[in-house]
């Protein structure tokens, strides 16, 4: 049975040597949501559908639209009078009193990661308004970040059967892996694991470690820095941006985490490493 | 020497057992770039550097900013007086009597995808603008399809350093590589193409091959079919959303491209397979 998060298709395989034979194929499922806050649409995103309500939420708090997980109401879908519901337009309402966020304003801020203003840098205009993260005592034995990545496959569903996913997991400081999100985007599978811990009342991410399945984008990085995550640990290579953004906020950033190698591109001194034998 | 695509960071890679040693290290270069037509901001995209003009053609052209090649007057970096230029704002002019795009309406329409509005479906409303490629009458042996990753990747430069780039590139029906572009974002790549595309006057692209190095999202096959791409061919796992439309507007979609292995998710008739020995 295919859940909502996988569509099966009919498709043509061409085998070694060119031989082709119809079979079934299991899609990662890809759908829009259109996010509203107050009854303003701030945005779109393409998502797999599932966890919407943590995404709505996480997306929120991530991008700064509102200052914490006390600001919302509620978290609702709606459809148009005498339309279908089609679960793809997501309301959150705001408690009275808190402020409605101007979207197109907050969104060249944030989203934009600031960027806009010539000859302001990104990073400048987003380390203001970012937590800073060096007084976090988090420290991780390099081996239990080792074990990470295959707990989360373990914990997986909907990537072995498409893989056409992005993972994002939040674990704690002995890997015990807390929450695992999947999406067709990677913003949206960090987005999920925040709204999930904003409900479980875990914000900030202290003492925390955030895993993503892939590569380390500057988009990721920040939303782990707002969300308050000392240590982020990617499966695949990080980018230049995001590796400076992680060392000016004071957050150890990993990268390329594979069998029991990873590479560490700022701040350490929060990764301990085994001591050799015979010392 | 690292271009301006590719950062050198000192970094301490962690090996087996947990030895760990300084290194020296390749980060793909991200960073961001406001994009602005006549004047306006359409958008900030985080892109790696390097054939910016072309990425600003092809956004313009794949996000129906303008309706092609001929309605763009000039690209040229801007910065605000008295600053450094960082060349991170780009300004698109276009031709007198051409329309200025609204951005907050023509994104809403194009790059959302639609997707916006409760109980439309998200494909419907981008069918209508999309050209119907059922009539182009390539045709791809199986063969010449599974050469295509090899050779894109012979001609990839920074990936092979940073294992941190997308690719994307475009190729002619007996499998040459015309023109390879490589970033951080998936669609940003596909943008350097068809703006390279554009710059040649090989606009729409007809009797030609997409190919990307990854995922193929709802978010590439639309760029592809607005620039006429009847065959899109992706390494790795396209999403439902990506073959509904392919499937709609007459693509054929290729993915899991690995040695001469393939699935063909629509369209099927454009690859041609070899004719088993013995008949």
């Amino acid at each position: 049975m295919a859940g909502r998060g996988v569509a099966e298709r009919r498709i043509v395989k061409v085998g070694a040597g060119g031989e082709a034979r119809p079979a079934r194929d299991r899609l990662a499922v890809e759908e829009p949501l259109e996010l509203r806050v107050a009854g303003r649409p701030v945005g779109v995103t393409m998502r797999t559908p599932g966890n919407d309500f943590e995404l709505a939420i996480g997306y929120c708090i991530s991008e700064r639209l509102v200052a914490g997980h006390d600001d919302i109401e509620a978290v609702r879908f709606c459809a148009p009078e005498g339309q279908a519901q089609e679960y793809n337009v997501l309301t959150v309402d705001l408690r009275p009193g808190v402020p409605v966020p101007d979207p197109s304003l907050d969104r060249l801020a944030v989203t934009s990661s600031s960027c806009g203003v010539c000859g302001k840098s990104s990073i400048e205009a987003v380390r203001v308004a970012c937590p800073n993260l060096a007084g976090d005592g988090l420290t991780v034995p390099s081996e239990v970040l080792a074990a990470i990545p295959e707990r989360v496959r373990d914990a997986q569903r909907v990537f072995e059967q498409t893989g056409g996913l992005h993972a994002a997991a939040l674990c704690d400081h002995g890997g015990q892996v807390l929450c695992v999100r999947e999406d067709v985007g990677r913003h949206n599978a960090v987005d999920k694991v925040i709204g999930w811990a904003a409900g479980e009342r875990r914000l900030p991410l202290a003492g925390m470690v955030l895993f993503v399945s892939g590569r380390c984008s500057f988009e990721v990085v920040q939303k782990a820095v707002v969300a308050g995550a000392p240590l982020v640990a990617a499966v695949s290579a990080p980018s230049s941006l995001a590796v400076e953004l992680a060392d000016q906020v004071g957050m150890t950033l990993v990268g390329f985490l594979r069998g029991d190698t990873m590479n560490l591109y700022s701040h350490p001194h929060r990764v301990t490493l085994p001591v050799p034998a015979g010392t």
